[in-house]
């Protein structure tokens, strides 16, 4: 079944610790799209400029995204520069410029509106809001959002989230949106707010799923080396998402499964820079990684 | 089979954002004894002054803890004063006053010689070998140690590792003694020191355990309330060593399970200020926060 993904698709220029890749090609959307790619076929919506490149598309298609919901727009694509500390779960955004981003107001093509599986990355949430609105009957809508919205647009973000199954934001922003510093009882009050299923990023420490009847934590894959964190957050609801929409089950045990492989496939993104380990992955590669993550988990010890 | 454990034994006063308590019984030795207490006999070597209470002494040994090997000395016992900021992973040392534990050499005695599982906690690291030259043929030595001894007294510290089996310590302390900020390669760095096993706990994230075979990564009990931080890490020694000279396994599965032992007892003691929550536990209680453990990690999600 097919996943909808609405988000960003921009231009990055990254410095890590391990080195540093100009002018490469980011945005929620894409990681979403290239991880959810592995799993089941994706629609995209987003906004390019006309300095995008055309190979990049090329690469998209080739992986099984239908780009027809991608604008192509005069102007420059959203651009973002940024550098991670030491202690890559820091960063510093050194310059964004918005370019044809700073007006998007996505189209959802009339193809795309029986879209059960959504996935609402991070963008302001009255426009999360207008693409569900354009939506027929979706079945399963999982939700990004980031500090500023929490900050600056509250409202419609508590609007969206009473229409939202599943968020996904990291830590800080779960502890922003709460008010509450300890991870359990933000969790309650973020599912009080809407969603069912409450995912809480925690960078190299995992993710801790939370929902009315139980909690779920997995760590994440002890890796020698990070190359470029860029992504990873993204790149998890992208191979969540994609399981899901996969295999249909929304069960514990399916959510559980699927947060197993978002795991994986963020595990694989942060090895290189930008999306290119998102191309070389085969579904024997991601077997083989999923099953070292049962056995770093199974305290059977088997 | 007993337990041996030798390290301080500690009157603290501690403020958590949640509430004060002052003299109270505190120290590593005190927390590991009274975790282990669940699993096995334990055998407990340190150094109190006249100013300790009587009726701890007399908890302890209601606990199972043979109290033959503490040394009763004039003189004040270890005070620390602390205080733990708003993120807990945060604390100032606001006052230390060694006491009798300055000059502490720990002897051993000779009904303790024949110990087969050895904790050796936080203390000088030549005193931690000096332990070991007492006992006759120790079958699994476990140890911990302080970004002071790493710093201080690194040729003592490297040279007790190579007789040390497990190494139980946090995440700074393993950035700090592998001069690795990565944990996987940290952690590769330490076992080649000499430990077979490696334990880095990461607080509210939970453990990591290395070896030569595998990983193992187990979160944190999430809490909705946690008293007060002191204590967890040797209480989940602890409840981890306890489980080792209980069962006598110490293979991949026992080590698994023994950390999630030890995750469960830190879990109960964090609960209530000092060792408190460690006398009210029953087998019942441990064993269903046991169970509680292994559905917040199992991934088939039953």
């Amino acid at each position: 079944m097919s996943i909808l993904v609405v988000g960003s698709v921009a231009i990055d220029s990254v410095e890590t610790p391990l080195g540093r890749a100009d002018n490469v090609v980011g945005g929620a959307a894409t990681y979403f799209a290239l991880a959810a790619s592995y799993f089941a076929p994706v629609r995209l919506v987003a906004a390019v400029g006309d300095d995008f490149p055309s190979d990049v598309l090329d690469t998209l298609r080739s992986r099984g995204v239908d780009l027809g919901g991608l604008e192509h727009r005069q102007g420059t694509t959203l651009r973002w520069r940024g550098r991670y500390h030491e202690d890559m779960n820091v960063r510093d955004t050194l310059h964004l410029d918005l370019g044809v981003f700073a007006d998007f107001q996505p189209r959802i093509p009339s193809a795309y509106r029986d879209s059960q599986h959504v996935f609402l990355a991070n963008i302001d949430p009255r426009l999360q809001s207008a693409v569900l609105d354009q939506l027929s009957a979706p079945g399963l809508i999982g939700c990004d959002t980031m500090n500023h919205w929490i900050l600056e647009s509250r409202p419609a973000l508590e609007t969206l989230l009473t229409r939202v199954g599943i968020l996904v934001i990291n830590d800080e922003e779960a502890r922003l949106l709460s008010g509450e510093r300890n991870v359990v009882r933000a969790a309650r009050r973020i599912l009080q707010m809407g969603p069912k299923t409450l995912l809480v990023k925690r960078g190299e420490y995992g993710v801790i799923q939370f929902s009315a009847q139980s909690i779920f934590a997995v760590p994440a894959f002890p890796l020698e080396e990070v190359f470029d964190p860029t992504g990873a957050g993204d790149t998890f609801a992208g191979g969540f998402m994609g399981e899901l929409a996969r295999s249909g089950d929304h069960s514990e045990g399916g959510l559980r499964r699927a947060i197993v492989c978002g795991s994986v496939m963020a595990s694989f993104v942060v090895e290189d820079f930008s999306y290119r380990r998102l191309l070389t992955l085969s579904s024997e590669t991601i077997e083989r990684r999923y099953r070292q993550f049962v056995s770093l988990t199974d305290i059977s010890g088997v």
